[in-house]
């Protein structure tokens, strides 16, 4: 039977699926169940941790043996895991059902296998259904699913020359209310906002994602902070709406991890220049946010310190994505060189 | 009588003075001289130092006494200056000419004045027509003539994150090809071509303008050096189609003046970040030409050093005039606040 047959199924079950919560360890998924003749018969989705996975909500709308000898179509490949709930491969299993179609493979290291498992018992199954359409609304989690870290964008705001500061540490202001705007826009895109305790401890931020007139925004980025130093009681940070996660740890490949098997999928830094280095080092960084205004200023408080790049050939190649004028600044999107075309959010 | 009356014959002699040299001391001017019945008589330019000024040109065209009651249409207000040539506004007294119609001022601490003189005189005057044009046409002369030094660009390469070299000094290449042939034509348009002897001892670098395939450009910038150090004998300099001037000075604004005074209206400032620094630091910059590679370095060798920007708000502020695409490459031009619309080269 041809793919494209179940395009149609497979659209409302990217419907079904976008009906979920947008964030947390655990992927939108929507399923819709056809009847040997081809009707939709049942439909689910996954409402979050903790809660059924789309198969089994679908499932579970049906009577005992209504689903004998049906299709199965669901936006992710069905999870061979057993957590806070069993595997849908053996749900599906069990159910009877003779077909199953999928749009994307699901990367999880413990969930995968799904489709092996159900091919095993005798299952057909038809991968890659909106495969493209299914990547793209998955692309946030699928990333930290694949890479076992959140999309990590970095940010910075400096002068033409680089610099974050001027020679006494000010900074305020170098780059104009568009640009900051902008920033608060992208801090209430991100699931989780990441500074160094130096920031904390020099600024004392707030790390909320604020409006214009200073309202905070609707979706507020859980903050977190990575290093040894304590936290002083009366940080701002410990007043953000959201709680904070303190990371106690400069392993920073291992702090991502932590963060994407907390549930984050992607991840603002905000810096400053020691945390903003070492991630760029250690090629943790997937987009470049370089916020550019037109002064110079010269001096030590440049925006990056050490990058490991002692000759020209180590140099850390990026490829610009776009370069928008804010107001009087600029704002340059690059992601390093070969991993341009990674689904990103 | 209107003014724009005379714009035909100011036109005229605007292209009579583009027949003139480009570069030296002097402007390019054009002059006509028009009957009282308004018809062109005769017709000069101005050839270069040493030779006879536009109106004595036009003058020398017809016989005695045919330019009594004539009326001079000239596009910059006539010398009042004993140099190699007597003054023109002396030349047009005793040729009898009633009236004398001009395009813009001569800002020449020496030379104007010739206006008054002519008014004093009883010889009719009118001033401004084509003032646009022809403040246009004579920008970097007059730029010079103002500020008693040339036009200054000063260049740069960098990282996005500021930086000119890795930490073994290694910069090949940071930019893209498409980035380096810009700074070739940059150079060919410029009258002279700066660099520090820093620039010198460390790259030797031959300050040509080339095509891509390496052939020398028709124009050659004049190749200047400034510090105190000795220029090897060997240096490719010395090889410079044009002869190099060395100004063993760490005066820069007197650099600049002297400069100004062997006829550099324009001048291209190539570093390195030691003389970058100063000219900034001494607000003698009139333009930047910041080249941004996609790339981060990180590490010493920033392209700005200390610029004397002790806090922010004494950050050196500047309007972008434009942001260009050169291959993988950006290129800003951006001028000092408050500068931006002196005109330029
Ligand atoms: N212009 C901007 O965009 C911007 C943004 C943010 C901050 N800033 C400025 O940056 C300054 C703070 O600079 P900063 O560099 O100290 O702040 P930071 O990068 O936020 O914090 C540095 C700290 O991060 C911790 N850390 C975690 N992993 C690390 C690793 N792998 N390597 C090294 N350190 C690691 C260390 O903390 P422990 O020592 O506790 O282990 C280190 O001291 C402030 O003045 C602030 O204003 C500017
Ligand atoms: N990426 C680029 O666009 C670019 C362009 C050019 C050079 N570079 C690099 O820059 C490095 C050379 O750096 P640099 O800074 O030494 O070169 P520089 O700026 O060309 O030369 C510095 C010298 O300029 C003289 N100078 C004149 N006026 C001065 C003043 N007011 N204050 C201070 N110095 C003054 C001094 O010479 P005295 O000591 O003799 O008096 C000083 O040592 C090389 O490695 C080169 O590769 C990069």
């Amino acid at each position: 039977m041809d793919a494209t047959t179940f395009e149609p199924a497979m659209r409302r079950a990217l419907e079904l699926a976008a009906r979920g919560p947008a964030q947390g360890v655990n992927p939108r998924v929507g399923c819709v169940i056809l009847s040997p003749a081809g009707e939709i018969i049942a439909e689910g989705w996954h409402r979050g941790a903790g809660t059924a996975h789309a198969e089994v909500d679908a499932l579970a709308q049906l009577p005992n043996g209504a689903s004998r000898g049906a299709t199965a179509v669901v936006t992710l490949e069905p999870c061979n895991h057993t957590g806070r709930t069993g595997p849908c491969s053996e749900a599906l299993i069990s159910a009877g059902v003779a077909r199953v179609v999928f749009g994307t493979d699901d990367p999880g290291a413990r969930s995968r296998g799904g489709a092996d498992r159900l091919r095993a018992a005798g299952v057909e199954l038809i991968g890659g259904v909106l495969h493209e359409e299914i990547e793209g609304f998955l692309a946030d989690w699928l990333f930290a699913e694949r890479h076992l870290r959140p999309f990590t964008t970095l940010k910075w705001a400096a002068s033409l020359d680089g610099r974050t500061a001027a020679a006494d540490g000010s900074s305020r202001w170098i780059t104009g209310p568009v640009a900051r705007e902008r920033v608060h826009e992208q801090r209430a895109a991100a699931d989780a906002i990441l500074v160094g305790t130096g920031t904390v401890l020099a600024d004392d931020p707030s790390l909320t994602a604020r409006c214009a007139d200073g309202a905070l925004r609707e979706h507020q980025p859980v903050p977190v902070v990575v290093g040894l130093r304590e936290i002083p009681d009366e940080a701002a940070l410990r007043r953000h709406p959201q709680s904070l996660i303190a990371l106690r740890t400069r392993e920073l490949g291992e702090a991502l991890h932590e963060l994407q098997q907390r549930g984050i999928r992607s991840l603002y830094v905000e810096g400053g220049p020691t945390l903003a280095s070492a991630l760029v080092a250690a090629g943790l960084v997937d987009e470049y946010a370089i916020f550019l205004a037109p002064t110079l200023i010269g001096g030590p408080r440049t925006a990056t310190l050490d990058l490991g790049v002692g000759s020209i050939d180590e140099q850390r190649r990026l490829e610009l994505r776009s370069v928008e004028r804010l107001g009087d600044d600029l704002l340059i999107t690059a992601r390093p060189v070969g991993h341009a075309d990674e689904p990103g959010t």
